[in-house]
């Protein structure tokens, strides 16, 4: 089953990779493009050259080394994992972009009675050496190929999945879990995480604008405050991803999506609009807004939570919500674990995404700040985001574009 | 002088720098071409794409952010500036590569009479606008162009400029600095800084190798060592920009090249060879070697450093340098100020440049590293690096090659 020479497969594998390794076993490669038990209705998304690239910047170690050594979300999905064990032991998981099979050998820990290991990744070759160092080869089945095309000839009962970019949708890897769910996942079968929101929120951040801004004004005595356009301009063109804290929030945050990932479709990720309304809990320069996101590890689709139906917010009665889906955390009825990237919580790689004005805005308490917010995915390439930001305060109103490339 | 629109012109201009700035002045431009008083035997090196991708990257407010907030470097300039005033009151000066202006700007308040600052980058368009809005468009004239198009109708006294890359040639500014030299400078002249010197060492950096290699022998209790070869490859496989301290040198370092910037020509700059011997002060791991440099801001070329003859090294004698350019720091006679990135010093943003090796070689104390080192520009693009590494130690041998993009 596994190809005993790197050259004679016509597989397609990086220089770089090959040194020291180009007689050692390859990873299983899906067969070619049969599509049995693959709905015809199915639409495939053909792999672009930017999706070449996407896979390609995962086949280098240091962003692995970077989410595995982010503690919050390794330990989170260990703990989603053992906290379902007994809906994963015996059972087929299959692990969407493994990367370097650390879930997937969590669940084999957990007693998974097979995991099917997918990565379009050349990063699937260190996995596959991973699962034979650790003698899970029996259990563990490296597919190296897009879920699109792998082919998987069981149900499964377990989707796994750490898919989540910056501000959620970032990435689009979404619909590869997606896509997983509708080719293999039984009816009555698991999705971790089963649920995720994302949050936006007025933020302030003078320590940032004094430092990237004001500092123009004088620099080692010379008033260079000429710079300043350019220096708004370019500081503040593409969304920052960078660590804020709670304090850094003008108010509860807004959900601008919420996902069941049991429920929602590729089209509806195309494009994702909400329309907002703040109030200012303080007096305070209104820099921009962050988003975030958090995803809970509940149970199968049998409880889904419906996003229709918003669970009331704990906030003080005095800063009560403009309406039910602005809220600062929600409430957990099932007391799933829950994978939070929001300010107040222990920093990820994450971090937060600020998106931040030209100019300030000064907002005073209880100030509205109301307008919309729509991520598209760019049409030049489905990874890339692009934003578009209409808020309006104190009687001024702004339109910003930004894409996050 | 100065063109009043910015769209008649046919004067390139990025979109986002427009954006509220659309009918200022311009800067001066070049005159086309015209080349009195410029050598005809002059090589003039084409502006290839890659340059204008250089000179773009320029154009983006953070890197000049970043280098003018490195005081160690921005201080020793001014410093330097003012220890040579009365080389620079009422004298022309020239300003290779003036970014946003401020060395210009500290010239003009030494008294300069007049201050040439040149830059090819649109960063030029800023530098303008600082100058105007300090009231020394009198003295301080925006060149926005490259130092071999654009013109200057006199001889100038003093250079002055910061051309310094990574490992010193990374960049290869230098030679921009020598064009304005062969250009413009009076015999007698000041360039600043007036020298520079390249130096390596092996170094060791078990914090380092433990937090990225080791790693992966127990990540989560799972023996991921499979992921070994890669994260070797790929840690390693580049040149590292970080910071050490002097407790990762194994020994003195070696001067890979002297630069006299009064005599060095752009021929020298294509391709620098070293031979090297060490004698190790420690037992340690041998991970790789460290690049850094330092510069000096020594008086006019009258009394210029001999490269051929170095200044005998300071060294304790049981640990005698192999040959007279190993040193740890030159001994300085004429007091000069030194900018210097060495391990030992304050950290600037330059830090230092590390080549790692696959592999560490544990050395004894004394043992012999010897071998040789080899930069070139690539011939892809002369702003990057190719270096080509010989080293032997303990009975082994090794060639590394590695490209600083």
């Amino acid at each position: 089953m596994y190809s005993s020479s790197g050259d004679s497969n016509g597989y397609h594998q990086d220089n770089k990779q090959q040194l020291g390794m180009s007689h050692r076993d390859r990873v299983r490669r899906a067969r070619a493009k049969s599509r049995d038990g693959y709905g015809e209705e199915q639409k495939v998304t053909p792999c672009t050259e930017f999706d070449k690239a996407y896979f390609n910047s995962y086949a280098h170690v240091g962003i692995h080394e970077e989410m595995i050594k982010d503690h919050v979300r390794t330990n989170t999905y260990r703990d989603a994992i053992f906290h379902h064990q007994s809906l994963i032991e015996g059972k087929v998981v299959v692990d969407v972009g493994c990367g370097t099979g650390i879930l997937s050998i969590f669940c084999a820990q957990a007693g998974a009675k097979r995991v099917y290991a997918v990565d379009a990744s050349d990063i699937a070759v260190q996995a596959n050496e991973v699962v034979k160092a650790n003698n899970l080869s029996d259990k563990v089945i490296v597919l190296h190929g897009r879920v699109e095309d792998v082919e998987i000839d069981e149900e499964v009962d377990v989707i796994i999945s750490e898919w989540m970019g910056y501000m959620l949708l970032y990435e689009s890897m979404l619909g590869s879990v997606i896509t997983a769910r509708d080719r293999w996942l039984k009816h009555g079968g698991l999705i971790l995480p089963s649920n995720a929101t994302l949050y936006m929120a007025p933020v302030t951040h003078p320590d940032r604008y004094r430092e990237s801004i004001e500092f123009w004004r004088n620099v080692y005595g010379i008033d260079m405050s000429a710079m300043l356009p350019l220096a708004k301009q370019c500081a503040f063109e593409e969304p920052s991803v960078e660590t804020i804290s709670g304090e850094n929030v003008l108010t509860w945050p807004h959900v601008v999506k919420h996902v069941d990932c049991y429920t929602i479709t590729i089209d509806e990720l195309e494009s994702v609009t909400t329309t907002y309304k703040f109030r200012s809990m303080m007096r305070a320069p209104f820099h921009g807004f962050a988003f975030w996101f958090d995803v809970e590890f509940g149970g199968p689709a049998a409880t889904p939570i419906n996003p229709r139906a918003p669970v009331l917010p704990t906030a003080p009665s005095n800063n009560s919500p403009m309406d039910g889906s602005q809220r600062k955390k929600r409430t957990n009825p099932n007391e799933a674990l829950v994978l939070s990237t929001a300010p107040e919580d222990p920093p990820t790689h994450w971090q937060q995404t600020l998106i931040y004005f030209y100019d300030p805005i000064d907002v005073e308490q209880d100030q509205l700040i109301e307008g919309s917010a729509t991520l598209t995915q760019s049409k030049e390439n489905r990874r890339f985001m692009n934003i578009n930001l209409r808020y309006s305060s104190g009687g001024r109103s702004f339109v910003k574009e930004s894409v996050m490339r």
